[in-house]
């Protein structure tokens, strides 16, 4: 279905397209005609040489105002392949991708990364394809004291970064009820909050509603030093209304941690995290694991086709999208990567002064509608002749 | 800030990117790795030619299922300039265009269109920039029985064809209220039904709040011959609220008749409508005008530059998207222009099968949550150190 010899769109259209309708191509494409390249210290670059991964850097400005200062803050997002066979223990496959994580948060600190965010699950292979509870149920852990969480805690501290950290939560104090759940941790080291995936897929190898429930945490979003953000969990960016309670709530940036594949969703990929950040005038994050991952039984996909035990690729692509709808290019689409983006958080307040979604966002009118189209009776509004 | 010499994004990736990695960009771009083109016949682009205008037909079709037939409708976008000077007396004016989109309509004819639909206050030059109200609101008519209206029911009664016609109402039931607003005609030439228009901007040369207050039609869905179709106007895409509610209401075919210029909203254009396709699992249909309106008097602009007397360039690009989130390339950014494409009504049901996005949308949460939103005491949910 896809061709993987193309690294990623932007290299392709770089190589092919002439200097000057490039940069109308990118304009239309990108929002901006040329990006704004943020030089990254050698010490962020020869981690990633050396440990063969990408890094890119971009700068997101905004206007300057007269009372206001710049509120420049750098995120980054993380994409990566699983480390070791899914046939390995599970504390070898997790403390395996541990280790390679903590060397691409070395080089976000390095890179002067303020907040940093994972894919989603990223601890482990995303076995959610096979409906075998053993032993993947097993990567799951506290969200508040778990032992990837307190492995981040001390990163976080060192680096002075916030860490968003999606994975597989274990709620003992609610039945041993599994949920998918991003953490916060703050740059003090402090566990801030977690937030529960809202939406949960039952899609083709996305077998989610097996293992987990829709989340109960709400929308919530968290006032750090480096600006009010929030997660919306990988499938959820399907649901506008979703994003928008973030937006309601204050979020200046949302992340979006997720897994998906080629065939099923990566034309939809550069639109939807986009769009909501034109609808909801902030900044979005959206990280996409990258490889393939063979699991030791065949499983079957929903799709007529034979059992297989592979699932995969997904294609990365990671990328940060603005409230005035400019994009940065994207990660590459088979490599383990670090987008680092310097944003001015300053935009988001200027791109609703400039177009005023909110203020001409009618909710009451909406929250009306919205429950009236829940009702068992409902009907729909048509017209007939 | 705008290179109108590239006559479309689509175009220029066709001519510099080489055949296979065009197959894989297309794919990541446009949802297809090429487009199914839709032959047309020959009455249909002679008339095209002879009159200057583009003409494009594409298809996008739906799996063959065991108990529904298939449900083969053809759409046709009208994208064009204004004819005559915006100093010719208005009802000359009118006319020209009239002339003009009766040559189109007769070429969508020609193509077996089923239903058309023309850009966003079709009849006049988009004055809304001048914050004049002489002459522009000599352009208003009645929506049931205004010259417009009757003109296009014997096009439609004549071409057995739903016409959907955005034009600025003049409401005289209701003190003469103006409204933006899209008649639904029959294709049996009966006027069906009208909607307003939701959302009203106040951007930049947009001050259409000058002229007309939000909609208070709801979001109406016209069950049609031809399938169940609704229109969302203009701005009203920058709103995913306003796009699920006419899927809530059951839409298979969203119309968004617009006027928008390059430098304003050019990078959003291709974003919106079709994420609309994907989260509603709904046909979209983006028209917007094209060419530049030069006013009689100087106006300014809201940017802090210099009063001007252009407004534009409008930059067409229209085009279809479908549920799936594949879409047709976009018509010329500044010819007139026919966009033909025939859908398979099918694929809606079929993509929410698939994707499950009306199951999983939790309504009643958003329901409540957009009422708390709305409150004046509304406490954000924000979680601090």
């Amino acid at each position: 279905m896809s061709d993987f010899n193309l690294n990623s769109l932007e290299e392709c259209l770089e190589k092919h397209i002439p200097p000057n309708e490039l940069k109308e191509v990118k304009r239309i494409l990108y929002g901006v005609p040329e990006h704004d390249i943020l030089e990254l210290p050698a010490s962020a670059t020869t981690l990633a040489a050396d440990n063969d991964f990408e890094i890119q850097g971009y700068r997101i400005s905004a206007q300057k105002e007269h009372i206001r200062k710049p509120r420049i803050v750098r995120v980054g997002a993380i994409q990566n392949s699983i480390v070791l066979p899914t046939t390995d223990p599970v504390d070898k496959q997790r403390e395996a991708i541990w280790n390679k994580i903590r060397i691409i948060i070395k080089a976000a600190a390095a890179a002067e990364v303020n907040i940093v965010c994972m894919q989603e699950a990223w601890t482990m292979p995303f076995a959610f394809c096979t409906r075998e509870k053993f032993p993947w149920c097993e990567f799951a852990e506290e969200a508040e004291s778990g032992p990837t969480t307190k492995m981040l805690q001390e990163l976080a501290k060192a680096y002075n970064m916030v860490i968003l950290s999606s994975v597989l939560e274990r709620d003992t104090a609610h039945g041993d009820t599994i949920w998918n759940t991003t953490v916060v941790i703050s740059n003090r080291g402090r566990y801030l909050g977690k937030h529960r995936k809202n939406h949960i897929p039952r899609v083709g190898d996305f077998n989610e509603s097996t293992y987990y429930m829709e989340g109960n945490t709400g929308h919530p979003v968290f006032e750090t030093d480096f600006g009010k953000i929030a997660i919306n969990i990988c499938y959820g960016r399907h649901h506008p209304q979703n994003w928008m309670m973030f937006g309601l709530n204050g979020a200046e940036i949302v992340f979006n941690p997720s897994a998906t594949v080629g065939a099923l969703s990566e034309p939809l990929w550069g639109i939807e995290a986009r769009n909501a950040a034109i609808a909801n005038s902030y900044f979005t994050v959206a990280i996409n694991r990258v490889g393939s991952e063979e699991f030791p039984n065949e499983y079957t996909s929903g799709d007529g086709k034979k059992a297989h035990k592979v699932f995969g690729p997904f294609y990365g692509s990671s990328y940060v999208a603005a409230p005035n709808g400019a994009r940065t290019p994207g990660l590459s689409r088979h490599r383990d990567g670090l987008l680092v983006t310097e944003l001015d958080l300053n935009l988001c307040r200027q791109v609703k002064d400039f177009w005023n979604f909110p203020m001409t966002q009618r909710l009451p009118l909406y929250a009306e509608s919205f429950k009236r189209a829940s009702e068992l009776d409902f009907k729909p509004q048509v017209i007939r002749e």
